[in-house]
């Protein structure tokens, strides 16, 4: 599918079939397609719950201001942003040195630099902390809307539920913050799509203080 | 182009060249076709100062870890997430609620919703300030990186800069944060791109918690 194409039909859509499941390999098509995203380091801050059954689903419901796409859409993900990915010895971290030895990389010095450098950039404050989480975590989700669109697949980003309740009803470590949840599956054919929403124009974003 | 392809082929590429500017009308039709991201509330807390002229890119050299893309790439781009941009009051608050009066909507009880929903999800806390502005402009970024590709721009987004003092050297409103700068132009024909890095797998990336 053509690029632009994507970028234009990718829409958040509020009603979606729950007749029609998403197949498991094409589940896994988009999320290994949306992961090509960058982040700081390499450090890929990011997870997801994915959300299938009508029990998760309802649970989640509840603490999601009933918004009925959540029991709707076949599937539902919890998008994780861990606050602590730029630590030494977290696995994650680790496993990106590791993968960097395997590809030849000398790591030796560069792993004292980097562990300084996003000690310093990403673990100074609670505010770096969670800039860094959410920051690449957002690269992550636009990939993947954009991903399952081009799959063939509709998409709402929600933020509407209550974080600490969600963290708690599903046993997720304090270390990660949750910046959304994705809706997934297919938009119901008997509901009708508004018009795209207004967009800031480029004289709206591009911006300078004389 | 290829969305899948767009997907694969952006790099974060070291090397620009210095020789080969970016026209204006392709810089905003990238800017133009990156604003098609989603926001919570369609809010769009992203703005952009975009450095093309010598001066200002060696001022902001050496507020960067003299990260020498900077100077080479023809357009660097402080990418600017405003943690205020819920408020009632603000323009862009303001603007948005007009837009969706254009267009039709009954406003004026979606208003006070929206106002007191936005107020509690993203200003109930310093740290939700923050991670609002920081996921909604990781998608406006991540929406960027891409476009630009889709055009036959490189980019490369970078972390490694003085927040504070880069926006004391540019006048930036404190309301900002600066999640990354991104350099745009093209990948320099005399370097070489490294292999692509690794990236976390399905099975890496899909989490349980008991």
């Amino acid at each position: 599918m053509d690029f632009k194409d994507v970028m234009i039909q990718r829409r958040s859509v509020n009603f979606f079939d729950p007749e029609k499941d998403v197949p498991d390999p094409l589940l896994r098509e988009m999320i290994e397609l949306g992961s090509k995203a960058p982040s700081g380091f390499n450090l890929q801050p990011w997870s997801l719950m994915v959300l299938k059954d009508r029990a998760s689903k309802e649970k989640l419901l509840k603490l999601a201001w009933n918004q009925t796409k959540i029991v709707e859409a076949p599937v539902v993900m919890i998008v994780l942003a861990d606050r602590e990915n730029w630590m030494e010895g977290h696995p994650t971290v680790e496993r990106n040195f590791k993968e960097m030895a395997a590809s030849g990389a000398e790591i030796e010095e560069q792993r004292s630099w980097i562990l300084e450098a996003a000690k310093k950039l990403y673990g100074s404050s609670e505010e770096r902390k969670i800039a860094f989480a959410c920051k690449n975590t957002g690269f992550f989700a636009m990939s993947l809307m954009l991903a399952a669109k081009s799959l063939g697949l509709d998409t709402h980003p929600m933020d509407g539920f209550d974080i600490d309740g969600t963290k708690e009803a599903f046993n997720i470590p304090d270390r990660f913050w949750i910046p959304l949840l994705l809706a997934v599956g297919y938009f119901n054919p008997e509901a009708v799509l508004e018009a795209p929403k207004w967009r800031k124009s480029y004289d709206d974003i591009v911006v300078s203080f004389p």
